[in-house]
Protein backbone atom coordinates (compact mmCIF):
# COMPACT_ATOMS: atom_id res chain seq x y z
CA UNK A 1 0.00 0.00 0.00
CA UNK A 2 0.93 3.59 -0.42
CA UNK A 3 -0.30 6.37 2.09
CA UNK A 4 -0.16 9.34 0.66
CA UNK A 5 0.19 11.76 3.14
CA UNK A 6 1.67 14.44 4.88
CA UNK A 7 3.51 14.38 8.43
CA UNK A 8 1.34 16.71 11.06
CA UNK A 9 -1.51 16.12 9.99
CA UNK A 10 -3.86 14.48 12.48
CA UNK A 11 -5.62 12.66 10.04
CA UNK A 12 -3.03 10.78 8.48
CA UNK A 13 -1.22 10.38 11.72
CA UNK A 14 -5.10 8.13 12.48
CA UNK A 15 -4.28 6.04 9.85
CA UNK A 16 -0.41 6.09 10.59
CA UNK A 17 -1.34 4.53 14.26
CA UNK A 18 -4.25 2.27 12.85
CA UNK A 19 -1.95 1.00 10.75
CA UNK A 20 1.04 0.46 13.67
CA UNK A 21 -1.43 -1.57 15.44
CA UNK A 22 -2.40 -3.80 12.50
CA UNK A 23 0.86 -4.41 11.53
CA UNK A 24 0.80 -3.39 8.23
CA UNK A 25 3.55 -2.10 6.47
CA UNK A 26 2.97 0.99 3.49
CA UNK A 27 5.17 3.27 1.75
CA UNK A 28 5.11 6.77 2.45
CA UNK A 29 4.63 9.26 0.23
CA UNK A 30 4.73 12.81 1.51
CA UNK A 31 3.10 16.15 0.33
CA UNK A 32 3.41 19.64 1.55
CA UNK A 33 -0.35 20.63 1.89
CA UNK A 34 0.63 24.00 2.51
CA UNK A 35 2.55 24.55 -0.90
CA UNK A 36 -0.33 23.49 -2.87
CA UNK A 37 1.16 19.99 -3.47
CA UNK A 38 -2.23 18.35 -3.20
CA UNK A 39 -4.05 20.33 -5.76
CA UNK A 40 -1.65 18.83 -8.82
CA UNK A 41 -3.46 16.91 -11.30
CA UNK A 42 -1.62 14.09 -10.48
CA UNK A 43 -2.71 13.83 -7.15
CA UNK A 44 -6.49 15.08 -8.46
CA UNK A 45 -6.39 11.99 -10.27
CA UNK A 46 -6.03 9.82 -6.98
CA UNK A 47 -8.78 12.14 -5.18
CA UNK A 48 -10.78 14.38 -6.40
CA UNK A 49 -11.16 16.32 -3.21
CA UNK A 50 -7.96 17.38 -3.36
CA UNK A 51 -7.10 16.15 0.32
CA UNK A 52 -4.66 13.85 2.21
CA UNK A 53 -4.19 10.96 3.14
CA UNK A 54 -5.34 8.78 0.71
CA UNK A 55 -4.33 5.48 1.07
CA UNK A 56 -3.94 3.57 -2.81
CA UNK A 57 -4.12 -0.34 -2.30
CA UNK A 58 -1.83 -3.20 -4.26
CA UNK A 59 -4.68 -2.84 -6.36
CA UNK A 60 -4.71 0.59 -7.48
CA UNK A 61 -7.65 1.53 -5.74
CA UNK A 62 -7.54 4.62 -3.70
CA UNK A 63 -9.27 5.91 -0.53
CA UNK A 64 -9.75 8.75 1.11
CA UNK A 65 -11.59 10.22 4.37
CA UNK A 66 -9.59 9.29 7.22
CA UNK A 67 -12.30 7.96 9.48
CA UNK A 68 -13.56 5.92 6.16
CA UNK A 69 -9.71 4.38 5.60
CA UNK A 70 -9.73 3.24 10.05
CA UNK A 71 -13.22 1.59 8.92
CA UNK A 72 -11.88 0.03 6.18
CA UNK A 73 -8.56 -1.16 7.62
CA UNK A 74 -10.60 -2.21 10.63
CA UNK A 75 -13.29 -4.65 8.90
CA UNK A 76 -10.19 -5.71 6.55
CA UNK A 77 -8.18 -6.47 8.87
CA UNK A 78 -10.97 -8.21 11.57
CA UNK A 79 -9.34 -5.98 14.16
CA UNK A 80 -11.04 -5.77 17.60
CA UNK A 81 -10.46 -2.13 16.73
CA UNK A 82 -14.07 -2.16 15.49
CA UNK A 83 -16.24 -4.24 17.13
CA UNK A 84 -18.59 -6.57 15.16
CA UNK A 85 -22.29 -6.18 17.19
CA UNK A 86 -23.60 -3.16 15.16
CA UNK A 87 -25.20 -1.58 18.55
CA UNK A 88 -21.52 -1.69 19.90
CA UNK A 89 -20.20 -0.49 16.66
CA UNK A 90 -22.54 2.59 16.66
CA UNK A 91 -20.90 3.40 19.77
CA UNK A 92 -17.68 3.91 17.88
CA UNK A 93 -18.91 5.10 14.91
CA UNK A 94 -20.54 7.91 16.89
CA UNK A 95 -17.32 9.06 17.86
CA UNK A 96 -15.71 9.06 14.39
CA UNK A 97 -18.74 11.43 13.23
CA UNK A 98 -18.84 13.54 16.25
CA UNK A 99 -15.10 13.64 15.57
CA UNK A 100 -15.52 15.26 11.99
CA UNK A 101 -18.36 17.81 12.57
CA UNK A 102 -17.59 18.88 16.41
CA UNK A 103 -13.93 18.30 16.63
CA UNK A 104 -11.33 18.64 13.91
CA UNK A 105 -13.01 22.43 13.07
CA UNK A 106 -11.90 23.66 16.23
CA UNK A 107 -9.54 21.72 17.70
CA UNK A 108 -7.47 20.72 14.08
CA UNK A 109 -8.03 23.71 12.11
CA UNK A 110 -7.48 26.38 14.92
CA UNK A 111 -4.30 24.18 15.39
CA UNK A 112 -3.57 24.86 11.76
CA UNK A 113 -4.26 28.61 11.56
CA UNK A 114 -2.11 29.43 14.30
CA UNK A 115 0.76 27.03 13.87
CA UNK A 116 1.34 27.43 9.85
CA UNK A 117 0.88 31.11 9.85
CA UNK A 118 -2.55 30.94 8.12
CA UNK A 119 -4.65 33.34 10.54
CA UNK A 120 -6.00 36.42 7.96
CA UNK A 121 -8.27 38.86 9.56
CA UNK A 122 -11.53 36.41 9.17
CA UNK A 123 -10.06 33.86 10.71
CA UNK A 124 -9.09 36.38 13.46
CA UNK A 125 -13.28 36.82 14.08
CA UNK A 126 -14.07 33.42 14.09
CA UNK A 127 -11.12 31.92 16.85
CA UNK A 128 -13.02 33.01 19.65
CA UNK A 129 -16.18 30.74 18.83
CA UNK A 130 -13.89 28.08 17.34
CA UNK A 131 -11.81 27.84 20.63
CA UNK A 132 -15.26 28.49 23.02
CA UNK A 133 -16.37 24.77 20.72
CA UNK A 134 -12.89 23.42 21.15
CA UNK A 135 -13.31 23.47 24.52
CA UNK A 136 -17.00 22.21 24.75
CA UNK A 137 -15.46 19.31 22.49
CA UNK A 138 -12.78 18.87 24.90
CA UNK A 139 -15.34 18.98 27.98
CA UNK A 140 -17.80 16.07 26.22
CA UNK A 141 -14.56 13.83 26.04
CA UNK A 142 -12.92 14.60 29.32
CA UNK A 143 -16.55 13.64 31.08
CA UNK A 144 -16.84 10.78 28.78
CA UNK A 145 -13.31 9.98 30.04
CA UNK A 146 -14.58 10.70 33.70
CA UNK A 147 -16.69 7.39 33.31
CA UNK A 148 -14.87 5.20 31.45
CA UNK A 149 -11.13 3.77 30.38
CA UNK A 150 -11.71 4.49 26.61
CA UNK A 151 -14.31 6.73 24.55
CA UNK A 152 -16.32 3.66 23.37
CA UNK A 153 -16.19 1.79 26.86
CA UNK A 154 -13.40 -0.37 28.41
CA UNK A 155 -11.20 -1.09 25.23
CA UNK A 156 -9.45 0.87 23.07
CA UNK A 157 -11.35 1.10 19.64
CA UNK A 158 -11.03 3.13 16.56
CA UNK A 159 -12.62 5.80 18.32
CA UNK A 160 -9.27 6.77 20.47
CA UNK A 161 -7.14 6.54 17.72
CA UNK A 162 -9.63 8.85 15.60
CA UNK A 163 -9.88 11.13 18.42
CA UNK A 164 -6.37 10.57 19.82
CA UNK A 165 -4.43 12.38 16.50
CA UNK A 166 -5.83 15.97 16.71
CA UNK A 167 -6.17 15.80 20.72
CA UNK A 168 -2.97 15.00 21.77
CA UNK A 169 -1.25 18.28 19.86
CA UNK A 170 -4.41 20.53 20.50
CA UNK A 171 -2.00 22.35 22.92
CA UNK A 172 0.08 23.63 19.47
CA UNK A 173 -0.44 27.22 18.29
CA UNK A 174 -1.56 27.84 22.28
CA UNK A 175 -5.39 28.43 21.81
CA UNK A 176 -5.93 25.35 24.48
CA UNK A 177 -4.46 23.82 27.92
CA UNK A 178 -4.77 20.01 28.15
CA UNK A 179 -4.15 20.63 32.01
CA UNK A 180 -7.79 21.81 32.11
CA UNK A 181 -8.99 18.34 31.02
CA UNK A 182 -7.36 15.79 33.27
CA UNK A 183 -8.99 12.99 32.46
CA UNK A 184 -8.15 13.27 28.66
CA UNK A 185 -4.54 13.72 29.89
CA UNK A 186 -4.76 10.32 31.55
CA UNK A 187 -6.44 9.09 27.97
CA UNK A 188 -3.81 10.23 26.16
CA UNK A 189 -1.01 8.50 28.35
CA UNK A 190 -2.41 5.43 28.11
CA UNK A 191 -2.89 5.40 24.46
CA UNK A 192 0.86 6.49 24.29
CA UNK A 193 1.58 3.39 26.70
CA UNK A 194 0.65 0.97 24.49
CA UNK A 195 3.70 -1.29 22.64
CA UNK A 196 2.83 -0.10 19.39
CA UNK A 197 2.17 3.09 20.13
CA UNK A 198 4.38 5.62 17.18
CA UNK A 199 4.89 9.68 17.54
CA UNK A 200 3.06 11.02 15.04
CA UNK A 201 6.36 12.29 13.29
CA UNK A 202 7.22 9.08 13.21
CA UNK A 203 8.35 7.69 9.65
CA UNK A 204 8.01 4.12 8.79
CA UNK B 1 -38.08 3.19 18.83
CA UNK B 2 -38.75 7.04 19.52
CA UNK B 3 -36.90 9.34 17.18
CA UNK B 4 -36.11 12.53 19.06
CA UNK B 5 -36.18 14.92 16.08
CA UNK B 6 -36.74 18.31 14.86
CA UNK B 7 -38.84 17.89 11.63
CA UNK B 8 -36.91 20.41 9.28
CA UNK B 9 -33.44 19.18 10.01
CA UNK B 10 -31.96 17.10 7.37
CA UNK B 11 -29.91 15.10 9.73
CA UNK B 12 -33.02 13.61 11.19
CA UNK B 13 -34.91 13.13 7.97
CA UNK B 14 -31.99 11.13 6.89
CA UNK B 15 -33.09 8.57 10.01
CA UNK B 16 -36.48 9.06 8.59
CA UNK B 17 -35.12 8.25 4.79
CA UNK B 18 -33.88 5.17 5.93
CA UNK B 19 -36.78 4.05 8.27
CA UNK B 20 -39.21 4.53 5.28
CA UNK B 21 -36.75 2.48 2.54
CA UNK B 22 -36.46 -0.42 5.72
CA UNK B 23 -40.56 -0.02 6.59
CA UNK B 24 -39.34 0.40 10.22
CA UNK B 25 -41.87 2.07 12.61
CA UNK B 26 -41.11 4.55 14.99
CA UNK B 27 -42.34 7.34 17.12
CA UNK B 28 -41.52 10.61 16.69
CA UNK B 29 -40.97 13.07 19.27
CA UNK B 30 -40.28 16.57 18.03
CA UNK B 31 -38.31 19.46 19.38
CA UNK B 32 -37.90 23.01 18.19
CA UNK B 33 -33.93 23.47 18.40
CA UNK B 34 -34.48 27.20 17.57
CA UNK B 35 -36.19 27.38 21.33
CA UNK B 36 -33.66 25.78 23.10
CA UNK B 37 -35.42 22.25 23.69
CA UNK B 38 -32.74 20.08 23.36
CA UNK B 39 -30.42 21.98 25.69
CA UNK B 40 -32.95 20.70 28.93
CA UNK B 41 -31.42 18.05 31.13
CA UNK B 42 -33.66 15.93 30.21
CA UNK B 43 -32.59 16.07 26.44
CA UNK B 44 -28.87 16.07 27.49
CA UNK B 45 -29.58 12.88 29.73
CA UNK B 46 -30.51 11.23 25.90
CA UNK B 47 -27.46 12.83 24.69
CA UNK B 48 -24.53 14.64 26.11
CA UNK B 49 -24.02 16.26 23.14
CA UNK B 50 -27.28 18.49 22.79
CA UNK B 51 -28.45 17.53 19.52
CA UNK B 52 -30.62 15.97 17.17
CA UNK B 53 -31.23 13.27 16.01
CA UNK B 54 -31.32 10.93 18.35
CA UNK B 55 -32.82 7.17 17.83
CA UNK B 56 -34.24 5.74 21.17
CA UNK B 57 -34.21 2.02 20.74
CA UNK B 58 -36.76 -0.59 22.58
CA UNK B 59 -34.60 -1.45 25.16
CA UNK B 60 -33.82 2.44 26.02
CA UNK B 61 -30.31 2.68 24.16
CA UNK B 62 -29.87 6.14 22.51
CA UNK B 63 -27.94 6.36 19.79
CA UNK B 64 -26.29 9.95 18.17
CA UNK B 65 -25.28 11.43 15.15
CA UNK B 66 -27.12 10.54 12.00
CA UNK B 67 -24.59 9.19 10.35
CA UNK B 68 -23.54 6.59 12.81
CA UNK B 69 -27.10 5.68 13.47
CA UNK B 70 -27.87 5.20 9.29
CA UNK B 71 -24.78 2.51 9.25
CA UNK B 72 -26.57 1.24 12.90
CA UNK B 73 -29.91 0.87 10.78
CA UNK B 74 -28.85 -0.84 7.59
CA UNK B 75 -26.24 -3.33 9.77
CA UNK B 76 -28.87 -4.28 12.06
CA UNK B 77 -31.04 -4.83 9.70
CA UNK B 78 -28.71 -6.48 6.93
CA UNK B 79 -29.85 -3.79 4.01
CA UNK B 80 -28.10 -3.44 0.72
CA UNK B 81 -28.00 0.21 1.19
CA UNK B 82 -24.61 -1.30 2.61
CA UNK B 83 -22.47 -3.65 0.71
CA UNK B 84 -20.82 -6.13 2.96
CA UNK B 85 -17.64 -5.87 1.38
CA UNK B 86 -15.24 -3.44 3.02
CA UNK B 87 -13.82 -1.89 0.05
CA UNK B 88 -17.39 -1.49 -1.45
CA UNK B 89 -18.29 -0.36 2.27
CA UNK B 90 -15.76 1.96 2.31
CA UNK B 91 -16.93 4.01 -0.73
CA UNK B 92 -19.93 4.54 1.09
CA UNK B 93 -18.79 5.93 4.53
CA UNK B 94 -16.15 7.95 2.12
CA UNK B 95 -19.25 10.10 1.72
CA UNK B 96 -20.93 9.39 4.97
CA UNK B 97 -17.82 11.74 6.51
CA UNK B 98 -17.18 13.89 4.06
CA UNK B 99 -20.58 15.14 4.17
CA UNK B 100 -20.14 16.00 7.80
CA UNK B 101 -17.08 17.81 7.25
CA UNK B 102 -16.87 19.24 3.44
CA UNK B 103 -20.91 19.35 2.99
CA UNK B 104 -23.36 19.95 6.28
CA UNK B 105 -21.22 23.42 7.13
CA UNK B 106 -21.62 24.89 3.64
CA UNK B 107 -24.82 23.72 2.31
CA UNK B 108 -27.06 23.07 5.66
CA UNK B 109 -25.66 25.76 8.01
CA UNK B 110 -25.93 27.91 5.41
CA UNK B 111 -29.27 26.77 4.74
CA UNK B 112 -30.31 27.70 8.53
CA UNK B 113 -28.53 30.99 9.00
CA UNK B 114 -30.24 32.04 5.99
CA UNK B 115 -34.00 30.32 6.60
CA UNK B 116 -33.36 30.57 10.62
CA UNK B 117 -33.04 34.19 10.69
CA UNK B 118 -29.76 33.43 12.32
CA UNK B 119 -27.14 35.45 10.29
CA UNK B 120 -24.96 37.65 12.58
CA UNK B 121 -22.62 40.34 11.90
CA UNK B 122 -19.28 37.25 12.53
CA UNK B 123 -21.84 35.05 10.12
CA UNK B 124 -22.42 37.59 7.54
CA UNK B 125 -18.37 37.95 7.09
CA UNK B 126 -17.76 33.92 6.82
CA UNK B 127 -20.71 33.32 4.28
CA UNK B 128 -19.05 34.72 1.00
CA UNK B 129 -16.01 31.32 1.91
CA UNK B 130 -19.16 29.11 3.12
CA UNK B 131 -21.07 29.40 -0.05
CA UNK B 132 -17.49 29.26 -2.31
CA UNK B 133 -16.78 25.95 -0.38
CA UNK B 134 -20.67 24.69 -0.64
CA UNK B 135 -19.93 25.12 -4.72
CA UNK B 136 -16.91 23.21 -4.55
CA UNK B 137 -19.01 20.21 -2.79
CA UNK B 138 -21.78 20.84 -4.99
CA UNK B 139 -19.37 20.87 -8.00
CA UNK B 140 -17.95 17.47 -6.88
CA UNK B 141 -21.35 15.72 -6.43
CA UNK B 142 -22.09 16.78 -9.58
CA UNK B 143 -18.97 15.00 -11.33
CA UNK B 144 -19.31 11.99 -9.60
CA UNK B 145 -23.21 11.56 -10.96
CA UNK B 146 -21.87 12.32 -14.26
CA UNK B 147 -19.91 9.29 -14.39
CA UNK B 148 -22.75 6.99 -12.51
CA UNK B 149 -26.20 6.77 -11.45
CA UNK B 150 -25.67 7.21 -7.80
CA UNK B 151 -22.95 8.67 -5.40
CA UNK B 152 -21.15 4.87 -4.56
CA UNK B 153 -21.89 3.34 -7.78
CA UNK B 154 -25.27 2.71 -9.54
CA UNK B 155 -27.06 1.31 -6.91
CA UNK B 156 -28.99 3.56 -4.32
CA UNK B 157 -26.59 3.43 -0.64
CA UNK B 158 -26.79 4.77 2.53
CA UNK B 159 -24.29 7.25 0.68
CA UNK B 160 -27.26 9.15 -1.36
CA UNK B 161 -29.54 8.91 1.49
CA UNK B 162 -27.26 11.12 3.56
CA UNK B 163 -26.17 13.58 0.79
CA UNK B 164 -29.55 13.93 -0.32
CA UNK B 165 -31.11 15.71 2.96
CA UNK B 166 -29.46 18.47 2.56
CA UNK B 167 -28.67 18.92 -1.01
CA UNK B 168 -32.43 19.22 -2.13
CA UNK B 169 -33.16 21.76 0.13
CA UNK B 170 -30.10 23.59 -0.71
CA UNK B 171 -31.51 26.41 -2.31
CA UNK B 172 -34.17 27.11 0.82
CA UNK B 173 -31.92 30.94 1.81
CA UNK B 174 -31.12 31.48 -1.57
CA UNK B 175 -27.43 30.95 -1.18
CA UNK B 176 -27.61 28.07 -4.38
CA UNK B 177 -29.40 27.26 -7.27
CA UNK B 178 -29.68 23.23 -8.06
CA UNK B 179 -30.17 23.99 -11.66
CA UNK B 180 -26.05 24.98 -11.81
CA UNK B 181 -25.77 21.11 -10.88
CA UNK B 182 -28.26 18.38 -13.71
CA UNK B 183 -26.54 15.55 -12.63
CA UNK B 184 -27.31 16.26 -8.84
CA UNK B 185 -30.82 17.48 -9.92
CA UNK B 186 -31.57 14.30 -11.78
CA UNK B 187 -30.01 12.01 -9.01
CA UNK B 188 -32.68 14.34 -7.00
CA UNK B 189 -35.31 13.11 -9.07
CA UNK B 190 -34.15 9.70 -9.14
CA UNK B 191 -34.37 9.29 -5.28
CA UNK B 192 -37.79 11.33 -5.27
CA UNK B 193 -38.96 8.36 -7.39
CA UNK B 194 -38.39 5.65 -5.24
CA UNK B 195 -41.53 4.16 -4.03
CA UNK B 196 -40.82 4.49 -0.32
CA UNK B 197 -39.27 8.23 -0.82
CA UNK B 198 -41.24 10.32 2.01
CA UNK B 199 -40.85 14.24 2.04
CA UNK B 200 -38.91 15.96 4.23
CA UNK B 201 -42.16 17.16 6.34
CA UNK B 202 -43.77 13.83 6.16
CA UNK B 203 -44.93 12.57 9.86
CA UNK B 204 -44.59 9.03 9.54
Amino acid sequence: MILHDFLPSGNGYKIRLTCAKLGLYYQLKEYDITQGDTRTEAFLALSPNGKIPVLELDDGHCLSESNSILLYLAEAHQSDLLPNDPLDKAEVTKWLFWEQYSHEPNIASVRFWLTHNAMTELKEKMLPERIQQGHAALTLMDDQLSKQDFLAGNRLTLADICLFAYTHVAEEGGAYQLSDYPNVQRWIQDIQAQNWFIPITHRQ
